[in-house]
């Protein structure tokens, strides 16, 4: 988990660059801030080590690529036209402290760079960059039926605006380390019901269901059994991600 | 020109096919909306063409991924924390039309679909994508400095918040048509060249000079000319590149 946070945190240090004009990359790093849970990245270089162990470090610019994009995601998020939140991580949100403007431009500068550095991955890189563009619509059109009037689609909010970034995490990781197109729907299955378990247990965390607090609970369970079966199908080190699904499920204890 | 449009048209229309929410998809399909002069993607294609005539068509998602990102970065400028433009083209600005939050995640969506189309270039896919995501980010890099308050590096503006992307347009085409470094430095000069000029006719269009209008004048045509000069160092079809950088330097007339 160390070796993994590390590897991290080094390519985001490295890729997050001090840059022109320093307003935005001052604002860029102060988005993607530090000492974070950084999860998606790390499930990232799990699903590379999943696949095979030796090829973890090939999936490091995937890693940062997809932490960047979440940020990104979480700046325009607290926007005021959108969530209006003025704190984030116990600290001002980007666009109280640089202001409106600044927070749009460097959400949009966050979403380009996830691509830049997506991009260097040194095996696959035009599948991983596909995946990571599918996956970013898709974190959007997840957030655009969640801020509808009317009825909306809870399953499609969970599977887009939740589960999407897990799973482009788990199947960039794993092209990074040259996985088959077996082993890529394997890590789709997982990240995919490791996203809906994550999104289940938020609500458990929360107290806000949109099910009965029973269902959240068998559902956050049944998603968790599905994520650890779908490891079987992978021939690499699957213990870190086993641990990881076990782990969530446990976040409220 | 009518051969490349159509081109251009056709790929815009099969990326931006229907999708949910609706009201997503609308306002992304509205943001692009059509009829417009399409002169990035034009640039990508004759730039493939200017590698290897025959590979024009492989450029065709290089192309619309041009338009898709430049789209984008229209939308978020219209935004009422950044411009508050409600009119574009003569109609309603995307926030004016669906509300801001919406605005803001159609410019989102349309970055992401930009790098996910690039993606899908049949050569050079890496390589194109990172010159995307270089450019993507200058393109902000200006708008940021623009927008700063105090002295501005206007020559730092025009490079980023203009020229990047018409250098993003002409390299990936030329990498799509598979051109060696040496034509990618060519085109990038040209491509450099043609939207400073362009730039400048914009300050000449709007009567809006940062220097006299005579020292506009002579920039833009010495830009041009080193435009055009940059042409004779690549083997393909540059008649089109050459008649544009032409006609550019005669929008006034």
């Amino acid at each position: 988990m160390d070796k993994y946070l590390e590897l991290v945190e080094a390519t985001l240090a490295e890729v997050l660059m001090q840059g022109r004009p320093p307003v935005l990359s001052e604002a860029m790093r102060y988005a993607v801030g530090a000492g974070g849970k950084r999860l998606r990245p790390i499930i990232c270089l799990a699903s590379a080590a999943a696949v095979d162990p030796g090829k973890v470090e090939d999936a490091k610019y995937p890693a940062a690529a997809i932490e960047l994009l979440h940020n990104y995601t979480l700046v325009h998020d607290d926007l005021p036209a959108m969530d209006n939140d003025t704190v984030r991580r116990g600290k001002p949100s980007v666009w109280a402290k640089y202001g409106e403007a600044n927070a749009i431009l460097a959400g949009d500068a966050l979403q380009a760079l996830a691509f830049g550095v997506a991009a260097k991955a040194p095996r696959n890189a035009g599948r991983i960059v596909a995946i990571l563009g599918d996956k970013a619509l898709g974190v959007v059109q997840g957030q655009v039926e969640d801020i509808a009037t009317g009825a909306k689609d809870i399953a499609y909010i969970y599977e887009h605006k939740t589960a999407d970034l897990f799973v482009a995490a788990a199947t960039m990781g794993g092209y990074a380390a040259g996985a088959s197109e077996a082993e890529i729907a394997a890590l789709g299955e997982f990240a995919l019901n490791l996203g809906l378990a994550f999104q289940y247990e938020d609500d458990l965390l929360d107290g806000d269901y949109t099910y009965s607090r029973e269902e959240t609970e068998r559902l956050a369970r049944e998603c968790t059994g599905r994520a650890i079966v779908a490891l079987d199908r992978l021939g690499g080190d699957t213990s870190f991600l086993r641990n990881l699904a076990a782990k969530l499920i446990g976040r409220r204890k």
